[in-house]
């Protein structure tokens, strides 16, 4: 199976991505992880990049905030999916890195998730493996049914007591 | 090869997403379009992406304006890679359907690319489909190539023109 | 006398919602509670739209948060009012979900209140309900005349302290 | 039947509602039109609230841009719902209307449409009314019945052009 | 002299409106402070207005959050110059308090000042009074002089802790 | 009578700022007219301002536009009351020099108006110089009752019109 | 004397651009132009930054537009100063470019300069390179003069017209 | 060596604006701070910017939050650099010092970095002064390469914890 690759612009953004990592865990996606930063190692963020695919990767996960220029500069230097989580790290809320992430210009696609979104950003690129994957796709269908099942506990916990 | 499916909420947002198709036919990628609106067809909008994987898609795109639910209602019902096209459609330059897209609760991911982004979401599919097909990952490589050389060239004219 | 139903996409939005169902129960207003999620349980969300009507309800209240599908999600599949509010729960202040929920395309609208306002849609709710119900509707102005009543014994009490 | 108020603050803002009064009218809902501003006209526009519901009327319409009061002005009153149609008439896209008018404090509810939403405002008026009057519900679910055919009309065009 | 009004829209907003009090009584200017929203009080609120300027008052501020029409609603009822103060009160940092309060329509001025900025709405009330009031004007200035020097204290010290 | 100063940051902004002169032309208010630049012309911009008061101006209008500086400069060097009219002159819909305008540090207030909110500025300068002269409150009274007139009339037309 | 760059990251941000290339041929100041794309031409951009300084560069102008990683790719590869200048080529004004431009991390600064801003970050090159070339700065000093005293005559102009 | 200026509109800014100090030290690069307001001491503000380069500054660093003029009110009277800090000190997030100080009109350049941002005010200083001192331009790649080297030492750690 290719592995996923996670990236994110400096380590103080790993409480936020952790969950990416968790998530890959659970579903058994082999992934590396790494710091790197567009603008204080551009060249080892390059490297990354322009090797990924000889390297097993099958999707690259990066994570900045502010002018969040990773997920471009991986984008930039390999065809693999570039997967952005937007992290909010300044006073903007986010906005700042959601805009920097996902108005790329033509030609070079980043698939860009919710500010903050590690979980998520993982479960993209479980689903981009899994176009392929028939076991993947499976449990990928299982977690949400499992995930229905708890929303549905939880409405018949609510509903119990609220409603008469 | 598998096929690309492009969504769109109403047939006013074909302008804007007629780039997906001419992009894909570019590749040689094959792919089907709809229109389908997660408000008025929802019954059509779902079964379509209930049925997505075993029909041979491999990715579905889905553009849609204003609070664009289009994308999510697709990913709510298939775990095929799901990439949104928030449009420009109301006063609110595609904010809207940029936040309406991208936003996605916990467990649903839709990959977002720009604001009227048609192009990037093509090549956001293909690029999926080249993860496990190495040929269609060398015309993205080539395209790129392609591309570098017209900006190295409008580069030159200019240079030639203004520097001395 | 008509229920009105009161769904959330989490039950981590109930602490902002519970103002709802205590003002319901403060007219005497018989309510249904719910969680429902468009995107996790698509399924259940949809089918309780579709038979709301004939189940007896006069309006439903959707409340959801980021990219907030809730609303629209019921308004597409019932031609009760629903009414939407908008839950501050990402790092946008509420605003993602205010535009996901009040940015509807023509032909589905959500009655749309403020950010985490969950006591005006239970008002509004009961305001639809009080059209034809005159009894309610005094009861909506009784609750008025009481609530201008303590804007102005706090205005009695504030001039006495500072106006000389 | 009872009859719905579409209340303007300016006449300038005729050719946005103008889809309100035709809408009204394919339903067969009497409506009643009125200019009526906030501060240019505040006691005529506080008359009319006040005796709305004597009047005959089931909900009043509210449209007006810049800091939109007159939504509000209504709902502070009446007890009858009041929809507020956000107008794009500043250089802000309309973002001033529509946070004047959704935002409204505790214990004033306004039922708020998109920017410029005419034709939804009048829908949701229509659905009001339509909760005790089965046959203007009948009207509903046939006029959406309508709407999704020509969806999948255009569908069904769109896929025989392009989809081989 | 005449005397100064300063409403607001909920005793909530009493300690940020707090400093404006304390300022118009360091300078001596008479004032009244009430109690009244546009919505829950649209009576008392408008009385005051229409006999605002025959009680002796010279100006009004008016502080209000979230959909702030307070001053808007004075503004409609006297020709009295009227401040608004745009109280943050909801999530949206004030924003919306700020767009309700300062994008008043033709014919219809309010005087707005920062958002929480009740100082300077008191400040403003005086410099009005002061146009034809030496003796205040006076009293202006020399607070002005005592502020500068207040800063240039603070330079003096930072200057001399810092600087070699 | 005092006089009301209208000053501009560039001439380009004269096409907006004109309604201010023909406002107070209207209500027979003098005015001096001057294009003053902040950041280009900073010696004549502050002069102005420190003799304003003993040159018989009884407020002061500023427009400008982008990071608007001028309305502030003046109020640094005045204790006149200054209004200022953000110019919409940027991209940025007017947002940029509404809040350059708006948002002063405490001890500084500008009386901002509506983004190009011209003749409400000259309004509110004529409010300012009524509070002390009742023939000009009465003036005042009279237009409004005229524009109120004119919405009345506009109504009517509508209403007939429309109304069965 | 030290030459300065200009960057675009498209040909279309040319006209845009020009600006900055006539404002350092009216000072004399020696340029050179390009077209580099931080995405499609990496390796390019890369170089040329990496270069910059021994080729006897003072200042790198780098324009672009929508996720703007252009300045930011010169900064993470030069010491020399970088200045950014936004481009408005996306459906969101320029705010897009704006937050990608500044809001650069620690240890990287981009100085930016107004949305389509050209003129300025060519005057700003040039008060980089007159910090040490007297001469440079008396020139700048003598466009100041020159801009103040078509302002000042505009100003008669209009005074004339309409100061009586 | 010139010396940077460091000023800032309150002595309440000083815990942000100190990593510049800081910063500056650390490169053994003079520097003299102050406190001065362009609204509160525009004249010490004024004549400071007036004198700076034959006082021997070579760059001039402003910070400020809210409707941020300090750094415009230095561009208007000096042609050295200057550079702008939009400080958060409103309920805005620093939204408006950053359009406040950006924003600039043709002719008047602040060289803006991102919100809050003094170490990179400071290192932009730095880097102006570097385009003609070697030495200093060796000290700047020297600090980069020991940074880089600390992103990658955290790299290797998280790659050693997590990467299998």
């Amino acid at each position: 199976m290719k592995k996923i690759a996670i990236l994110m612009g400096s380590d103080s953004d790993f409480p936020v991505v952790e969950k990416a990592l968790t998530t890959l865990d659970k579903f058994g996606v082999p992934f590396e992880v790494h710091v790197y930063s567009a603008h204080r190692t551009p060249e080892e963020a390059r490297a990354f990049a322009v090797n990924a695919r000889e390297n097993g990767f099958g999707a690259i996960i990066a994570a900045a905030g502010k002018a969040a220029h990773l997920a471009g500069a991986m984008a930039a230097n390999t065809t693999l999916p570039v997967i952005g989580i937007p992290i909010k790290s300044s006073t903007l809320d986010g906005l700042d890195a959601l805009l920097s992430t996902v108005q790329m210009p033509g030609g070079m696609p980043v698939a860009t998730v919710a500010i903050d979104g590690a979980e998520n950003a993982a479960l993209l690129a479980i689903q981009i493996l899994a176009v392929t994957d028939e076991k993947l796709a499976e449990k990928l269908s299982a977690a949400r049914a499992e995930n229905a099942k708890k929303v549905l506990e939880k409405d018949r916990k609510l509903a119990d007591k609220y409603n008469k």
